[in-house]
């Protein structure tokens, strides 16, 4: 195994030199650890290492997490809806960011914590401003599919530097996208956790 | 492998049974695994499956992840700064959640944008009321230390749900603790991206 872990691909017959062996004798130790699937062997190459390093492991087992797995409901306000409307929607759901659609559902806007407060500071008056005025609008809105990985989210998160993502699909006319859920910095650290847990001991 | 992975510990006696083949026949093959790690054997019990499995290298790595690797800088106010200022604060240095310190450093309180979102939807002058006033104070806060596991930090933010906590360590003089970074679910997001981008490949 070490042999072959340092010099693979390497063949039966450079093995069997190593350890000053005939083939013969190599044969069925080197047939059960392929059919172990410890090595991999191909015809005119040699035996190489199959086995994976834990960090390997580690970052296949992240990238197979999935969005739609994970995603939580979406919190969603109308366009017309008043930023002090909005702030209420948030304490009340208890979340940080609101998706804002329009009368169809599809995805018009995303307002968050931080855009509140910064209206919440200006002279306007709270119950009389729409959340449409306030919110970062379509196209400028960073999405993720039920289908992507949960990973990429993530990386999305951090790149765009937003605390939360909707999750969207195509309107049925063709026309935009509708959005069927949420992740966030929460759902991220949720799933951390998930992962330090494991232990299957 | 099969066979000890479900039914191990196994003698290799009940081994060669299953197999239909006889312990001798049986026996270089056994030694083989057990010499490359594989399995284990333990005189007078047999033989046991010794492989750690994908998800528990899994969880071994994320819990060694700490603290102290991954804290990034705490942001601190002091507590007669204003709401309005502290609120200016956190634009500036654009984070969610800041410390409230007193004059020797040592931690008095924690205040977030929901805090602060909360206070500038009430009657009072941002200006005038200070953040004394508005921050979760001592004991009511969270902490973290610098040697505790990445997993807890992230733990104690979904029990407690909170966005951030303050890495703290005792005061010199033994009263309270002082604030030397801070953890966020960012933070998490971020260790979590680089999991997945684990190859070794």
């Amino acid at each position: 195994m070490q042999i072959v872990k340092d010099e693979g691909p390497i063949t039966g017959e450079q093995i069997a030199e190593k350890l000053n062996l005939t083939r013969a004798t190599l044969r069925p130790d080197l047939a059960i650890l392929t059919m172990a699937g410890f090595l991999d062997a191909r015809p005119r190459v040699g035996y190489f290492y199959a086995g994976k390093s834990a960090n390997q492991l580690l970052g296949e087992h992240v990238r197979k997490l999935m969005v739609k797995d994970y995603k939580s409901l979406p919190i969603v306000v109308k366009e017309e809806t008043s930023a002090y409307d909005a702030i209420c929607t948030m304490f009340l759901e208890d979340v940080g960011t609101l998706f804002v659609v329009k009368e169809n559902k599809q995805l018009a806007g995303v307002v968050s914590r931080k855009d509140l407060l910064k209206t919440a500071m200006g002279k306007q008056d709270l119950q009389t401003i729409p959340v449409s005025i306030v919110m970062t609008r379509m196209p400028n809105i960073v999405t993720c599919s039920p289908d992507d990985s949960l990973l990429d989210a993530a990386a999305k998160l951090m790149r765009y530097q937003v605390d939360a993502l909707p999750v969207v699909r195509p309107m049925e006319d063709g026309d935009g996208v509708e959005v069927i859920g949420r992740i966030t910095k929460t759902t991220i650290t949720k799933a951390f956790v998930e992962l330090g847990q494991h232990t299957d001991v």
